[in-house]
């Protein structure tokens, strides 16, 4: 298990919450930096299923089932067992205890001023759980309880970062040095719109999901959204904010081909129906690794099940270590 | 051990924050009626030390040494390993964990109108931390994990009773019938004033801590505040909202004597010193059981704290079997 081994760049820890399959925007923007991230970092890769019912708990019967098919893409996508080491947050209550303690030392004044809570307080238009206000917290401690130095999160995630190091700072200087401040890592790759031309969300219906066959992702790609204004092939139509091309720019590795589509595109000299075909060709080839190492894990769901259990069994030393440190400081042993 | 054992009124949990050495206010209050409940509930007797951290986080030094006296205290106060169970709350993380998860089924505004956390907010006149706002939901996860019908309180923690019961129902509701509403159970004796009229409180120096020997215990019943308007033994006395006089009302169970006392001290007819003298012998000989039982473990903390383990541990089976249920009713197994 990677769990104990020590890597040049320190210690990883980020992941996902179980919400349904990964989609290609997963893969591009985060699953491929994180598989890079394996070889330099101890990686700690979280099935966050606790943060799931910070906005969603009336839906018991999903959560099993996301997880699985969450590991299943993130195994397809290239985290690999043999580098990296797979946690279900709800096995190991360290998390949770750590929170707690975490808790006593940030204000809840800190915490209504995160933006990811004003914004879904605000969009969800409905009174806030505890468990919302203090999410930022229990992710403090997710990351903290590895001692991780690098945090690979989306952008939306840095303020949760930035209180993760507050709380770091404040342990230290109340108990002594103990944990590192982490740095947030940002993924180099522009976000991948949906096929609708709107964010690519599962709940939307307008994604690529990792699991698709060829001919569902063929079937997409050949209904996607292109330039609404162009009505005939002989039409001069636009490649900015197209999401046929910005697909061609991501998935296409034949640069040459793509600047011939988007000049003959612009000057009406080309259908859409042949530049959606060749994307997904291209999109085909571009997934037939992740499909290939799926092939080993879709069909057996224990067997996905099992790197995630022998992962969490293989954290649950370096958790309690950590807990066991910070309730001797605090006074608690 | 008494964790797995039925009695026939139910469930009782209850406990102390381990703040310092308990006094005969807490006594008569609160542990002489936890000692009766022994015989007819399956008690729980919950040394919270995690609650201690939401108002103080600063001395960690103290906390260990805090529960020591607590636990000293409680079973020289006839608590009994024979008849319950003491439970360590920091070393069952399922209580951390519940709260998590109750956190998801708690508003912050709902938290917000709890009584005790708008006076501490108000008192401590600082920003309140997360613990702070949250402690109700740990106390929850605190009775709730062990299903307790019954929990022996204090009237200010009606309102954290009545929250518990509320996510209580809301669990049922949401996951199908799991947790019992429980009900508060009020001690019946009134509040002891402390040696200086005001509210006995360990920090005010006015208490006669159960561990102080009975020389201490007559010093401090002389050195008692009395009728301030009274210099001499001949001026007339009174005897309402005199702490003497309330205290030989419940340690002196020779009630003519008591009554004598009084007619004499409203008529100036018996002196301060004679007052103060037989009711340090009363309260000498009320403290008598207690001090038996406290030499048994007074000598020894690894016997106390043996206690608390064994106790801890089998209380551990306990909490895990409902958290497991509760996450498998939330879909997290």
């Amino acid at each position: 298990m990677a769990a104990d081994s020590k890597k040049s760049k320190g210690i990883i820890l980020t992941g996902h919450r179980p919400t349904g399959p990964r989609h290609i925007g997963h893969l591009v923007g985060t699953l491929e930096n994180w598989a890079r991230l394996q070889d330099d970092y101890t990686c700690f890769f979280l099935i966050a299923d606790l943060h799931v019912l910070t906005t969603d708990h009336e839906h018991p019967d999903r959560i099993q089932e996301n997880i699985l098919s969450v590991m299943t893409d993130w195994l397809a996508a290239g985290l690999d067992p043999q580098l990296a080491t797979f946690v279900r947050q709800s096995a190991l209550m360290q998390h949770a205890q750590l929170a707690t303690l975490f808790g006593m030392l940030t204000t809840v004044a800190r915490l209504e001023r995160v933006p990811t809570y004003k914004e879904q307080v605000q969009q969800l238009k409905l009174n806030p759980s505890a468990g919302l206000l203090t999410y930022p917290v229990l992710q403090s401690a997710d990351i903290l309880i590895y001692k991780a130095n690098t945090v690979p999160v989306g952008e939306d995630q840095l303020p949760h970062i930035e209180l993760t190091r507050e709380i770091a700072r404040r342990f230290n200087t109340l108990y002594g040095e103990t944990f590192p401040e982490p740095e947030g890592l940002l993924s180099k790759s522009a976000r991948l719109p949906g096929t609708d031309n709107r964010t690519m969300h599962s709940s939307y219906g307008n994604s690529i999901r990792l699991m698709d066959s060829p001919e569902e992702t063929t079937k997409k790609v050949m209904s996607m959204y292109t330039d609404p204004n162009r009505i005939h092939a002989d039409d001069p139509g636009t490649v900015e904010g197209n999401p046929v091309f910005e697909y061609h720019d991501v998935f296409n590795p034949n640069k040459d081909e793509v600047e011939d589509f988007k000049t003959r595109y612009r000057a009406g000299k080309i259908g859409d129906v042949e530049v959606k075909r060749r994307l997904a060709e291209a999109l085909n080839q571009y997934l037939a690794p992740q499909r290939e190492r799926r092939a080993e894990y879709a069909q057996d769901p224990k067997k996905v099940l099992k790197v995630l259990d022998d992962g969490t069994e293989a954290a649950r030393p370096v958790v309690q270590a950590t807990l066991t440190e910070v309730q001797r400081k605090m006074g608690l042993l």
